[in-house]
């Protein structure tokens, strides 16, 4: 049975995980008949109150709040080896582009969280293909740099023209739909970049990304 | 396009409303053709930390964690009126019988909310159908008591017997599986009753669980 790494940013999309992407790519592994596990970093980071939107001024640990998703089976990013694992698979939710990497403050002159680099690096140079959903394909382009690579965060210009500072290159993509970089084993797929997009929309662009993650692994 | 009402009891399967029941729900309504809007009490209630399995001490609220399934799209409880939907959905988690109801802890001697009875009480006696998953049925098994109502939670032979003090029959029933009460147009899956079961396994329940529901509104 093949192996999936997810890594989560923590629940809720406004300071970690996408809840319906995270759900979305769960779902999807298994349904091709792979299995998972899941990581995060064990860090705090500043929490929004969904209802308001707005800031509280309090924080919430990436890790205890991934746990809520994964029912407790979480493990802090640490102890992630590529070795473990044939895929490797990002949910997006702004916790993707605040606290794995900064791109939603520094955009393209970000930086990557050293663990998430590291584990990115892992997987690339195994050869072991990578899923990114909605903004986590900016980890994506930072990671690749002027090295280049083939991404897409939907149809949004101001962003993808930031993300092709980098040295990436973007495809416009519908919700449903998704994007390979064959040569580097990359698999984009929009999601709720798309901020009306529908649950089951999100879902099958997810199973389909998930599912050439699978294939490719 | 059918309505359907979902109402949730937070964020987390431990302290509110299990998430990978709560985002099956959503996809599988919109699968089939409907739409939903999500409904939360607007109460404070105990927190669990979800990697420690303990709780904290500190309380969170049911609607503002919602909101993180909801992507800020939830309204209190007292706002929901069967008048405005074809059908309604509880999806399961401890949140269900710990604050939607108070069968965690009172068994079938337990209380439900009276937002919750208001709300329940109103779509049945308009004939509209509703749907429980996990732990949610106990929501139904108080709300019909001696007048019975036939429901599943799975398999697990001292809560099915607990249920069945309040006046419901209880049915074992698979993951994948649901049953239905014609009579009373209650839908009821196990889903995360199974602990051991895969999100996908939860996610084929509850969508054909939600299939019905739709299909009888």
């Amino acid at each position: 049975m093949k192996q999936v790494a997810v890594i989560l940013s923590g629940c809720g999309y406004l300071d970690g995980a996408e809840i319906t992407e995270a759900i979305s790519t769960l779902i999807a592994i298994g349904q091709q008949g792979a299995a998972y596990k899941i990581f995060a970093p064990n860090k705090d980071v500043p929490e929004t109150n969904h209802l308001t939107q707005t800031p509280t001024g309090q924080s919430r640990n990436m890790m205890q709040e991934a746990a809520r998703i994964a029912r407790g089976e979480v493990q802090a990013i640490e102890h992630l080896l590529a070795h473990d694992f044939d895929a490797l698979a990002f949910p997006g939710g702004y916790g993707a582009a605040l606290h794995l990497c900064d791109f939603a403050e520094k955009g393209s002159a970000g930086e990557i969280d050293p663990h998430v680099q590291r584990v990115v690096m892992e997987f690339h140079t195994s050869g072991k293909p990578i899923a990114a959903i909605c903004i986590a394909p900016a980890i994506m382009a930072l990671a690749f740099g002027k090295a280049g690579v083939n991404v897409t965060i939907g149809d949004d210009q101001p962003t993808a023209s930031e993300l092709e500072k980098t040295g990436a290159a973007h495809l416009n993509c519908a919700v449903e739909r998704f994007v390979v970089d064959e040569k580097n084993k990359i698999i984009t797929t929009p999601a709720y970049m798309y901020g009306t997009a529908k649950p089951h929309q999100v879902f099958e662009g997810v199973s389909r990304a998930i599912r050439e993650l699978i294939r490719m692994a």
